[in-house]
This record gives structure tokens, C-alpha cells and sequence, in this order.
């Protein structure tokens, strides 16, 4: 027992918070005195006059195991609120650990609870719970080994793309979230409106909503693109960050009507450097991952997906595969496989497509690239036609094993009167669309950019199967809660 | 002129793209060979057989200066289109200048011109614009200087800001921006729905959305804390960064529909420590700005507001007050000041009395703390009465010099059924906020947090006084181009 110490403090200043239960774990030596503030993971009583606490405070996904000796001052009644789920706060001496389990524990001198967890009612027992159950309690979920360790997956892949832009010297704009343009093209759009009940229900059946807030109608961007080439044709490379939408009713493990997505865009770019920025991109945010949350990966392989290590060995160490989309075709064609869909000219690859690229031929990710136009967007640049006479667009689509599509981009059309054309074949007024046109009006170069959805480059990084576990709160056909 | 070199090339990779106007500026030598890609900001023709370019490629305010000699290869066609707005390349040798305006120059002996910009067209002349005029074409203000400086500065407070807490272990959580939590409180919401026109009028003709894409009345966030509070009470410090939205019909230079927030949250932390974080905060990212944007902030103090350096000092320097309300309500009236509203104990403080406090009293940000309960919402912590039986809770707000509140903060409620009985007070029924009660339920801890509006944050570094120019594409009454 260390001397009589202070008063034992609940809360502390957060700019010397003291250490984690991450730090103590890493670096703490027996006979240090700290103080530790977290959440109770289990608690167990031995006989021999000691409890045993995990205590878990988010830092990692390991617990510091606290020993309690039954002699501290009216132990039993103090110490009785001491349940999975309560918050706690624990002052004590660093000592060798005798368990096998952990290298130190913390010999506990005083404590307190700050919030109990009744056993009857939380929620969030030690038992492991079903996925489904957790989107349930989203509230609570981040309080679970997997959830946690997915927020710190997240947050690790969310600062290291600021990073990787950041020392390249691309410049974060904040490209719109409400916007008028309604020829974006990506699916559906969610209309936003400030009218009340009667006057929405007026200008829904008039449609005419040149009394809402904006003076027209307006929705949810699907892609901050537009905007950020904007910045890219004015001030260099540029990146956006930020939530996008889309209104399409899909009940699947792929969809969300509301997503995070990173979006760069480069002057003086073509596909080429795209292609070469995605690749750099994907390895440097995963690297980040794998340097810094060594411990949930792992703990994702063992609980989430065993193929993890070999799908991030094999994205790190190998050069992506460039394929043009006409030979990804004669590929899928000869390959003797049996496809529900047979690959097609002019048709988009299906996903049992993308599968065989990725995880049964190529065994890593796959960019293909040069798509047909008629199935990409206007704004995407023309190739000349093939010697069949054949249009394709300068796309490409990194495929990864197992999510999928991660990254679209394209080269953009910089020739107005390419684009323009291009506008009209599509249904689109360009006067719609004046300013984006006028970028190629006023000193136009070629750009290219991407789409990057965080919470499919989340999946990678974790093997994690539902896009709704990647994210804090899902929002789906039906769900907007919390 | 250097030897006869490879042809020159339009496009670069992103991943080696070479040096830019910034780093020639402040590194090159002379003898180098360099191609910089740009665009043309003026252009002179001098009789002696020379003309000169102004090149800007958004990496800093400064232009590098060209020099291309008449000799070049069909010059006078080649170089018909460089003109103000026009793209270029160009490759030369660095030699020093003759002019007294910079150190070096670029000796140009090859050039190509990617986009013109026709003279009699192009909107963005030499001539200064008003910001109302560059409002109009926001597609091409980030070519001016102070558009330019602008967006550089958001960057780096942006970025700034991550670092600041991801260097202090902060999880960036993305919360959530379509939500069916009416209960916000922060004014007039965005109504969010998937319905077609005739659809929509008849549910918001019965006031039925259950049909609609959520099963219920959707809005767009006006604050990511609520969800903010579930990551810091499972997982440690936690922040947002993120669009937040008010539907306020304000045609002021001060408001905006859609802006960005970042709200930290922090676990074990009381009103104290908030205002630590919310001062260290401030003064780090605007530490940043100084250090890495100094030619930006020159500009901005010469053309913009002349006090500039005067309050980057202030904040800098001096500690902020910290005041508890009602002795600033006494300081202001016993200020021998006349205001239009005089001051008075129970209301909230008017522009003209934080003027007052910041720049006329204390000449320094002014945290204002422990406001009256009847004007704050039911998350903030109840203090006990004082002497006078008044109620007041933890919340604080940090006033700066010119722009007013920056931060708005508080300590929350951690005890149930005082939140209960706070939300039954405020006509909030406590079952719509269910998950949000829980966290004080199972495991409650003392906790606290503040959000900063990043537009605020940038006029305070800028001087810029209309938000709307602080931000790529504001969103008013009436205005969601582009």
C-alpha cells in the first residue's frame, strides 16, 4: 500500500489527462502511482480477499486488470456498484502482474464510481451479441471490443488520408452539401426543404418551390467533384472530405443513404497520375492502420475475417493490376469460369466479376480502367474511338478482394466543346451547369480526381462484412435513429 | 537559353509533380531547370524582345515571374493566348532577378498553353472585384489573391485542428447528418425527404411521413454533440468535424445555412478543464496559421483589417478572461456604457456588450461562464442556486475581438434524473431521446465539451468580415449555386 495520498479526482483537465490504459500498457514500470479513469469490462471476486477489474478506457482494446484489496475503507458497500458497464476511477501503485495474461496490473489504494450499470438491465453483457442486436443499441455498441476497435480503425484511415494530402500539399476544401445542381448523376437525390407542412404539401403538388429557403429546389449532394474541380483548376491539387447521399432504397450489406467520402482532384493530371494517386493513396492510408492499430487488426482476424493479414500483405506489397476494362472483358470471357452474368462490352462488371479479378485471378487489387462511355458519366474524358469504332471514357475502378469497388475516377473533359456534346448526348442542359462548363471557358487544363468511400476502405482494413458496422450511426430505408 | 530539352509535358504525376511557386520561391537557385504549370494572373510585352508572366499556381499569394523571349519558336502565335486567366507550362532556367519585386526569376524556353481565356470575356480581370461581384462567380474567386489566401487559410486551420486532437489522442468520430432527433434545439431544421412531388405534398399535407425513406420526419443536423456523447462515454476524448445546418431566414454577414462544426467531447472532464481545451484550442490552430500561412496573414492585415496582427497578438500572448456571467452583466452595468439593450441578469448577451468586454474592456477573448439556466438547453449542468436562489448551469461561451462567440460550450448533465427533469422543463419528452437518457444510465460519467464554428475561426485569423467569404460556396436565403 502506497501513503495516504490526495483526494482522488473524478475529472481531470484533458491537456494532462494523464497516461491511457494504452500507454500504461506499453510503458508503465512497477512502483509508479497513477490514477485511471475508464469503464468496467468484468469484475471478479476471489476468496482470498482481492477483486479483479478489467478496466477499458477506448484507448485500446486491451484492459488494464485492477487489483482491489477487500481491506480499502468500506470496500463492500463503495465497491458494490462495481459491475460490467460502470464507470470507474482508480488511484493505485503499478505492480508485476502474477496472472499470465498481462504484463502489469494496477494495485488499487482508492477508487470511485462516478455512474453504476445496473446487471439487470444493461444491455451490454459479457456474452458476445449479434451484429444485428448492436445496430439496436448504437448508443451503446461503441462500448464492445469489435465496435471500439473499428471507431479506432476509422479514425486512424479518416486522419491519415488528411495526412497523405496534406504532405503532398493538396489543399482541403469543403466543397457543398446542399446544392441545387440536380444533374450530378449519381442515383437518387434527398430533396431538403425549410417549408412547413402546408406550404411543402403547396409546392410538392405545384412543384414550384421558388418560395422554399433557396428559391429552388434543392437536395443532399451525391459528390463534392463538381465543386472540387473548381479548386483544383484555380489552386492546385485539392481534396474534399466529407458526407455525401444517396436516396436509393437498398436493404443490402453494401448500401448507405448517407456515407463519408474523400475526393481529390488534380490539375495538370491525367489518368495516368490518378491511377498512380489512388495506389499511393489505398497502401499509405492502410499502412497507417497497420503501423498504428496492430492490435485491432489482429484481433480482427482472429474474430472477423482470417483471410485479413494475407488481403493486407497482398494490397501493401504488390503493384496494383492495370486493365483496361476491353481486356478485363476478353479475360472474363476466356476465362472458363461460369458467370450468372456473362461479362459483355458495354455492360458494367458485375460483382461475381470484380470477385474473379481480384480474389481468383489477379490475388490483389485490380484497376481497370478505360470504360465504355455510354455507361460512364458526361464529365468524364473521351478516348478516341478503338479500331471497332468503339467509344470508351478515361475511367477507372481499383477493385480490392472482398469489398469490391473502392475507388472510381476518371480523367475530366477538358475541351468545352467535348464536354458540352457530351452534356446534351446525357439530357443535360448545360446551362445548368454554366460554371462548371465556364472552368473550361477560362484557362482549362486537364484534371483528373477520384471518389474514395471511407467506409469501403474501413471494410478492407478490418474485413468487417456489413457497411452499417463501419460507420457510427447507419442510416438506411427506414433507420435514422440516434 | 539551355540546351534544346525533351518535348515538353502538359500532365505530371501527382506523386512526383515537381516543385512548386512556393518552393522556387523560397528555394531555387539560380541554374536549375524547372517546369512550373500554372496560371497567367498578368502579362507585359516589353519593346526589348521580352515578355513577362505572372505565374500563380495557388501554392502561395506570390507569382513567380516568367520571362519568355521573343526568339522562342513561332512565338508570337504560340504565345497569343497567354493572357490574364489562361493555363500554362512553362520550362526555363531559374536565373536571378534584375527586378527589385522578387529574387529570381524563370528564363522561359519552352511553353505550352493548355486553356486560354479570351480577353473580352474573361470575368476575373486585374481590376479589384467587389467580394459581392466574386460572390456571383464563385467558380472562379479562388483565382483572386484574397480568395486564394482565403482558402489556404481554412486549410490549415482545418488541418490544424486534427492535429491538435489527434496529437492529444482524440477519436474523430463522424456523426451523424440526417437525423430524426427533433429535439436539437438550435433553431429551425432542414426537413430531409426521399418522396416524390406528389407523394411528398400528401405527407406533408397529413403530417405523415412514415412512407418517406426514414419511416418518419427526417432533418439535416444542427450539431453532431448528442452522438458525440456516445463515443466520449465509451471510447475517451472524442471530436467531430463536420456540416451542420440552420434554417434561420438571417440575411446577415454572420449567418449561413450550412457550415462547419467541430465539437470535442471529452469523458472525466468539468467545466474547468473545457475552457482549458477551448482556450488551447484556439491559440494552437492560430499558432498554426501564423507559422505556415505569414505571407497570407500579411496580405490579409494590409488589404483587409490593419488590427489583424494586433489580435493574432492578443490571443497569442495573453490568457483569456475568464468571467463568470454575472459579473460581467455587473461589469457592464456599472460600465458607465450606454448600450442600445442595457444588460440585464437573465438575458443573453448582445453583440454590442461582447464587443465591449473584448475589444473596448479586457482588449482580449473573454471566456463569459455559468449562464442562466432559462436560456441554455437541458444538456448543461445544473450548478446549485446562488445566494439569490437564481439557477445557473456550466456553460461557456469564448468571445473574441471583432468576430464575437467563437466556442459554445458546457459541462453536461451526467445525472439522470436531473436531465429528465430538465427535458420535461424544456417540453422535450424523454423517450425521443432514449439512447441519449442511457448514456446516464449505465456507466455515467462528469463530461464536457464545446463546439467552434471553423467559418468564425477563420474571419478571426482573416479579418474577413463576411462569413460568406470564408467559406467555397455559402448557402443563404435564396443562394445554393454551384
Amino acid at each position: 500500500m502506497s501513503a495516504p495520498a490526495a483526494e482522488l479526482s473524478v475529472t481531470v483537465s484533458p491537456l494532462s489527462p494523464g497516461p491511457t490504459v494504452a500507454a500504461l500498457l506499453a510503458d508503465a514500470q512497477p512502483g509508479e502511482t497513477v490514477t485511471v479513469r475508464g469503464w468496467v469490462r468484468t469484475r471478479r471476486d476471489s476468496k482470498a480477499g482481492l477483486s479483479f477489474v478489467e478496466l477499458n478506457d477506448g484507448s485500446c482494446l486491451s484492459n488494464l486488470q485492477l487489483v482491489l484489496p477487500h481491506e480499502l475503507k468500506e470496500f463492500e458497500s463503495r465497491a458494490a456498484p462495481i459491475t460490467t458497464g460502470a464507470s470507474l476511477v482508480a488511484r493505485g501503485e503499478i505492480v508485476e502482474s502474477q496472472g499470465k495474461n498481462q504484463r502489469i496490473e494496477l494495485r488499487v489504494d482508492d477508487f470511485a464510481v462516478p455512474g453504476g450499470a445496473d446487471p439487470d438491465r444493461y444491455p451490454l453483457q459479457k456474452k458476445r451479441h449479434s451484429f444485428e442486436y448492436l445496430r439496436e443499441i448504437a448508443h451503446l455498441r461503441p462500448r464492445s471490443n469489435t465496435f471500439g476497435a473499428v471507431a479506432r480503425v476509422r479514425n486512424r484511415l479518416s486522419h491519415a488520408a488528411h495526412e497523405f494530402f496534406q504532405e503532398r500539399g493538396f489543399l482541403y476544401a469543403h466543397t457543398p452539401i446542399i446544392t441545387t445542381n440536380d444533374c450530378e448523376g449519381a442515383g437518387e437525390v434527398f430533396t431538403v426543404t425549410a417549408l412547413n407542412a402546408a406550404k411543402l404539401a403547396e409546392a410538392a403538388a405545384a412543384g414550384d418551390f421558388s418560395r422554399d429557403f433557396f428559391g429552388k429546389h434543392a437536395g443532399l449532394t451525391v459528390s463534392g467533384q463538381l465543386e472540387g474541380e473548381v479548386y483544383a483548376t484555380s489552386l492546385g491539387p485539392t481534396y474534399t472530405f466529407g458526407p455525401t447521399f444517396r436516396a436509393e432504397n437498398s436493404n443490402t450489406p453494401r448500401h448507405l443513404a448517407e456515407f463519408w467520402m474523400i475526393e481529390p482532384e488534380v490539375p495538370f493530371c491525367d489518368l495516368e497520375g490518378d491511377m498512380d494517386l489512388a495506389e499511393a493513396f489505398v497502401k499509405a492510408t492502410l499502412a497507417a492502420v497497420r503501423e498504428d492499430c496492430a492490435e485491432d487488426l489482429e484481433f480482427f482476424a482472429q474474430r472477423i475475417d482470417k483471410t485479413l493479414p494475407e488481403t493486407l500483405d497482398a494490397v501493401a506489397n504488390q503493384e496494383f493490376v492495370r486493365l483496361p476494362y476491353t481486356e478485363a472483358i476478353d479475360l472474363l470471357q476466356n476465362s472458363g469460369q461460369s458467370f450468372e452474368y456473362p461479362a459483355e462490352w458495354g455492360h458494367d462488371l458485375q460483382t461475381e466479376h470484380e470477385r474473379f479479378l481480384t480474389e481468383t485471378h489477379f490475388k490483389r487489387p485490380v484497376i481497370v480502367h478505360d470504360y465504355p462511355a455510354s455507361i460512364k458519366p458526361f464529365y468524364m474524358r473521351m478516348n478516341e474511338p478503338d479500331e471497332q469504332g468503339r467509344e470508351t471514357v478515361r475511367a477507372m475502378d481499383v477493385l480490392a478482394p472482398r469489398v469490391g469497388e473502392i475507388v472510381g475516377g476518371s480523367q475530366r473533359e477538358e475541351r468545352e466543346d467535348v464536354l458540352v456534346s457530351r452534356m446534351k448526348g446525357q439530357g443535360i442542359d448545360p446551362a445548368s451547369l454554366w460554371w462548371y462548363v465556364e472552368l473550361r471557358t477560362y484557362g482549362s487544363v486537364p484534371h483528373a480526381g477520384f471518389g474514395l468511400g471511407l467506409e469501403r476502405l474501413v471494410q478492407l482494413a478490418t474485413g468487417m462484412q456489413n457497411v452499417r458496422d463501419v460507420i457510427p450511426f447507419p442510416r438506411t430505408p427506414g433507420h435514422a435513429e440516434f
